[in-house]
This record gives structure tokens, C-alpha cells and sequence, in this order.
């Protein structure tokens, strides 16, 4: 992997490093997945936020989170959308004035009526235990909604966030199992009312990755698996070799028992959220991804500073200048730093891909 | 305030506000002080990251902390920058291509060689408490960085990053006068040494507002004081009226007890840091800024969304929809989740001014 060092010399850091081959495994094998579960795969693509990688993602239709988010694949071709964020009043006539198919997504009557009115096709949000939005399967607003839809609705959808507290296989896998039984119930419901209700939408990448099936479901809806991260890695979704972002970095001061580096809040997010481990802002390896003596991490932040200390006995000797590489916890905050991936393959750096961060 | 509702209802959300009346009162007031301790000013623009603020911040050249920034400002006329963030040798090229007279920093003899041999003016770091980067000044290696750069020499620079530990004004009062007497003290040690120190950089917003001399400093550095924020609020940098950055934000989900608003990590970032004080991510208010009964804050973030809560009695009922204010813990930060400021003044937006986020 010298090669690999040398090749990443010419990068100005921080920058964000994509591996290719793994974002290429990782999008065969979720596709692969949602094909052996006998349902489509519309991946969410705020993690990536790239136009390259969904088009390595593949599937049928795409999720996004944002109104940017719908605009900039709208204008990359990318036709059938659903805008998983619940929709507010005053972004249906920016959603309608998109050049796509956008679905939006409501747990609200009233929202629900002007989605309608502005000719906007719509998903109901179901709450499958996370308790972030969406309504329970049996609140008879599920079916207010659906009336007031009509012939625009496309179905109901649920997000089981809460499957990122499972810490078993065994517990992602009773989440998958809640996350898929309150959409079949609540499309169930709509339908006995009378409505049609084509859709039943789920996913979150560990209830993707440990579903032990989708009865009733249509759609898998998953976004970090295309990258993974430490805190992926930690709960089960995936292994070590399958993490494909990462950050590059310099070293710019030295201490007595650590470095401090370019990488700080700006190049690595402050994103604790998803570090139940202790594994501080990320893991610190040599450039080309090589274990360094010492087992360093960032354990402290400023907006262009990160620290690195060694976990277990002593840091290397890093000068200035030196390059490492950091593995974030959570890859989609980590991502939303930059403006583009600097896309890496064997031992070269092959592309440059541009990304929306909004 | 209704104009000034009805106003914000064009914007879509969430987006970066700015009270234009408060940014010019805070940069007036910063220049008034560098006046009076007979110091220049040289702001930090890390903050801002847009050439509209820095013309309202006036002083006597800049300060950045990134390539980009060095690059964004260079186009835009800014002239005389100093780089304060510690040079590794690969950037030297890169910033000896800026058109720009770009002083670069380092604690490290062997980059002052090469920040020389490169043609570049450089600052030597020195470390006044704060422990990040910096050579003590006694430290004998500070004589020879000044040796290495000779007349590329532009003087020693320190940053009193611990002055936001400061729970009082005499405690910061105390690391200013840390921050002066360390800076002033290598300055001496080079002069001693024979080798001309022209330059004495001082400063961070906290110092800068409550430094009570400042003799033997030629020049103050500070940043976050052009927006000032909540934790500069609680450590008594500035009253609540001088803050000028704030989030604006619609609920997208109402539950009991919180309602889910669609600015999340990536609308305010999930930056702690600056939050000693139980305030979570940010303090909530009415769209014009009007505080709301039972005090909320939010308390949660996910990407996209952001739970608000009441910290003493019950939330008002906000529909989805309704738009509330975000007052950040930590400006930096929050603003660099954004592309541009929409620049409020009275009760109107008046301008829309593109920000870097590198």
C-alpha cells in the first residue's frame, strides 16, 4: 500500500476519501438483500448526497431528506423521489415545483389535505417505536389521512431509528420484526376503509441488514449502508473491511502524548451520538489504513483541530505533516463536511465526486 | 414584529439568520476596543466565512483557518491575511499560490526552514495555557524558529483558546493577561536573541472583550464576537441583544410533550462543546424572537430533525408548520452548516450573503 500513501500525498487535507470498491460491494450487497427479501430498494440518500454513488446504489426510485437534496437529483435525472421528512404547509409548492416525481410524507390531516390539493403524491408516517414523527398504526388519523389523500396516496411508510439502540442481532431483529408489522398494519387498515394503499415503506440499515423477512412490505428504504461507519461496525451491520469513508488529515502540532491534527469539528463533525463505545470523534490509522502502535483516536475537538491520543500505550512518532487516516462514528454527518469524495481505488486516487451538503 | 414574521414566511427552512443591525453594532464595538487598548484589529473570519461580515468587520487585514477561507478571501480582495492555524510543508506551496500576502504559523523549526525557504512570512505559535499548539516561550526552540525564518519573521502569536473556560470576568481577565504576558515574553526572548519580532498577536473573544491591558501587543485577533452566541452569552462576553445568529426552523411533527422541528444536526450542528450550561442545542423562541412560554430548548437531534422540549411547564401548541427561532450555543459552528446568511434588519429580509463552508 505504499502506493496507495504516495498517491494520497497529492491530496490537500482534510479531505473526505472514498473507497470505490467497497461503496461497489456495499450497494451490490444491500441490492442483493432487499432481492432476497422480495421487495424493492429505494435507497435514502442522505448520506451520500452524490449523484455517483446513487447511481452505484441502483434500486428503484431514491429517498431524500431535504428539499436540496430533491432538487440537485432532480436535475441529475434522478425521476422518482420520496421526500421521507414530514412535510411542512409551505414547502408543498416548492415540492410541486420540482421537475420529479417527489413524494412527500405527513402523520398530519390537515397537511395531509393540502398535500392533496397541491396534487402532490404522499406517504403517511407510521410510528414503529422511535417516537420522532409518525402516528401509531391504530390512531384513526392513519385512515383520516388516507381519505383525505385519496388516489394520492402511495402508501404508508415507517423508519425504525430506534433499531441504533439494538446492541444483539437478536435485538435489530425484534426491531425489524416491530418496524415491519406496524406498516402492514396500518396499510392493513387503510385498506379495510376502503382506501387503496399500494406502498408499505420500511428501513433503516440495521433493521435492512438482520430482517429475518418482509411479509406485507413493498419497499426497503436504507441510506448509511452505502459507506458503514464505526458505529455500524459496532452494532453488527457490517465488518471492519466494509467501512468506505474515511478522513484524511495532517498533523500540525505536536505534544507530549499527542497530536494534534487539521481534522476538527469542520473536518470531522462533532457527531457524538453514535460513539456508545469510546471511540471518542473516530479511530486513527497510517495513511493507507494501516493499525499505528497505540491504537490513537480523536478525543477532542476545536473547529479546525483534532486531538489524537494513543488508547493503549504510546502515539507513534507523527511529525508535522505526517498523514492519517480517521474513521468516522457516524458516516453521514462526517460526509456532510465536504463538498466532494476524493474516490479511491487499490492504490490510486481515480475521481473526484462532488456532493450537495444542504 | 408581525412585518417581521410575515417576512421570514418567504424563506424556506432552515436557514441561517442574521440581524445585520446587531453584526455592524458588535464589529463596531470590537474596533472601538482594539482602539482603546492601542492594539490593531485583525478579525477572525473562521466565524463568518463571508466577505460581506468581514467588510463590516473591518480592522486592519485578516484571519484565517483554512486553505479555502485563504482562497475565498484572496478573490475577494483581502490582501493581507495571517493563516493562523499551524502549517504543515505540503501546504506551503498551496498557499504561496494564493494571490495574497498570507502569513503563515508553526511551532516547529523544521517548517519554519521550509516556510522560508518557500518565501513565506510566517507567525511563531506560541501556547499561552491552552495547550493545543505553541511553543512555551521560554521554550529555546521559539529563538531558533525565529533564527530559521529571520526577516520572513513576522512576530509571535498565541491564541488563549482556555479563556472559554472562564466562568467570570476576572478569571478571563486573568487569562488575558496570561495570553498578553506569554506572547510578550517570546517576543522579548527573539529581540534578545537578535533576530527582529515586529509582530505581537493576541487574542479570542472573550479576552479581546475583557483584556485589561494590552501593552507590548501590537495586534488582536478574535472571531465569534461579529455574531457573538449563547455560551458567549453565559460566560458574559455580550448581553442578549448583541446575538446575531439564529436559526430559523419549521415543526414538522408534533408529539406529547415536544413537537420535531426540521433543523438537526445538519441544521444546527450537534456541537456540545459550548454547552456547560443545560441549554442542549440551542434556545427556542417565537419566529421574531419573541421568547415562548415554558422556555424551550432542543434537547434531540437526528440528521434532519430536532426535538424541542419545554424546560419549565408545557410547550405552547405549535401546528406543523409553525416557524420558531434556534439561537445557537456555539455560532462557529452552527453557521458553517450553511451556504448563506438571509440578513434580517428590522422587520424585513434585506439580503441573501453566500458564506464559505470550507
Amino acid at each position: 500500500m505504499a502506493g496507495l500513501t504516495e498517491a494520497l500525498d497529492a491530496l490537500e487535507t482534510p479531505c473526505a476519501l472514498l473507497d470505490r470498491a467497497r461503496v461497489t460491494a456495499n450497494c451490490d450487497a444491500m441490492r442483493a438483500r432487499a432481492d432476497a427479501l422480495g421487495v424493492r430498494l429505494r435507497p435514502h440518500l442522505k448520506t451520500a448526497k452524490c449523484a455517483e454513488v446513487a447511481r452505484l446504489a441502483g434500486g428503484e426510485g431514491i429517498t431524500v431528506s431535504t428539499l436540496e437534496e430533491a432538487r440537485y437529483f432532480a436535475e441529475r435525472g434522478f425521476r422518482d423521489q420520496t421526500y421521507a421528512v414530514g412535510i411542512t404547509p409551505d414547502k408543498l409548492a416548492r415540492v410541486a415545483a420540482i421537475d420529479a416525481d417527489v413524494a412527500v410524507l405527513t402523520d398530519d390531516v390537515d397537511v395531509a389535505h393540502a398535500a392533496a390539493a397541491a396534487g402532490l403524491p404522499a406517504w403517511i408516517e407510521i410510528d414503529s417505536g422511535q417516537g420522532r414523527g409518525g402516528l401509531a398504526p391504530d390512531d384513526p388519523r392513519v385512515v383520516a389521512c388516507a381519505r383525505a389523500l385519496g388516489e394520492r396516496l402511495r402508501g404508508v411508510l415507517t423508519h425504525a431509528g430506534h433499531s441504533y439502540g439494538g446492541r444483539s442481532v437478536e435485538a435489530i431483529r425484534a426491531v425489524a420484526e416491530a418496524e415491519r408489522a406496524a406498516a402492514v398494519d396500518a396499510a392493513e387498515r387503510v385498506r379495510a376503509a376502503g382506501v387503496p394503499c399500494p406502498g408499505v415503506s420500511v428501513g433503516s440499515t440495521p433493521t435492512a441488514v438482520h430482517a429475518a423477512r418482509l411479509d406485507g412490505v413493498t419497499e426497503l428504504r436504507a441510506g448509511v449502508y452505502v459507506f458503514f461507519d464505526r458505529f455500524q461496525l459496532a452494532i453488527g451491520s457490517c465488518g471492519a473491511d466494509d467501512l468506505a469513508l474515511s478522513v484524511l488529515a495532517s498533523v500540525v502540532s505536536r505534544r507530549d502524548g499527542a497530536v494534534w491534527i487539521d481534522a476538527g469539528t469542520l473536518g470531522l463533525s462533532s457527531e457524538r451520538s453514535m460513539d456508545p463505545f469510546g471511540g471518542g470523534y473516530g479511530v486513527v490509522t497510517a495513511a493507507d489504513g494501516a493499525p499505528l502502535p497505540g491504537d490513537p483516536y480523536v478525543d477532542a475537538l476545536n473547529q479546525v483541530h483534532g486531538r489524537v491520543v494513543a488508547r493503549d500505550g504510546a502515539l507513534p512518532a507523527l511529525p508535522v505533516g505526517a498523514r492519517v487516516r480517521v474513521w468516522p462514528n457516524h458516516a453521514c454527518i462526517t460526509a456532510a463536511m465536504y463538498d466532494a469524495y476524493e474516490v479511491v481505488d487499490d492504490d490510486r486516487v481515480v475521481d473526484r465526486w462532488p456532493r450537495l451538503r444542504g
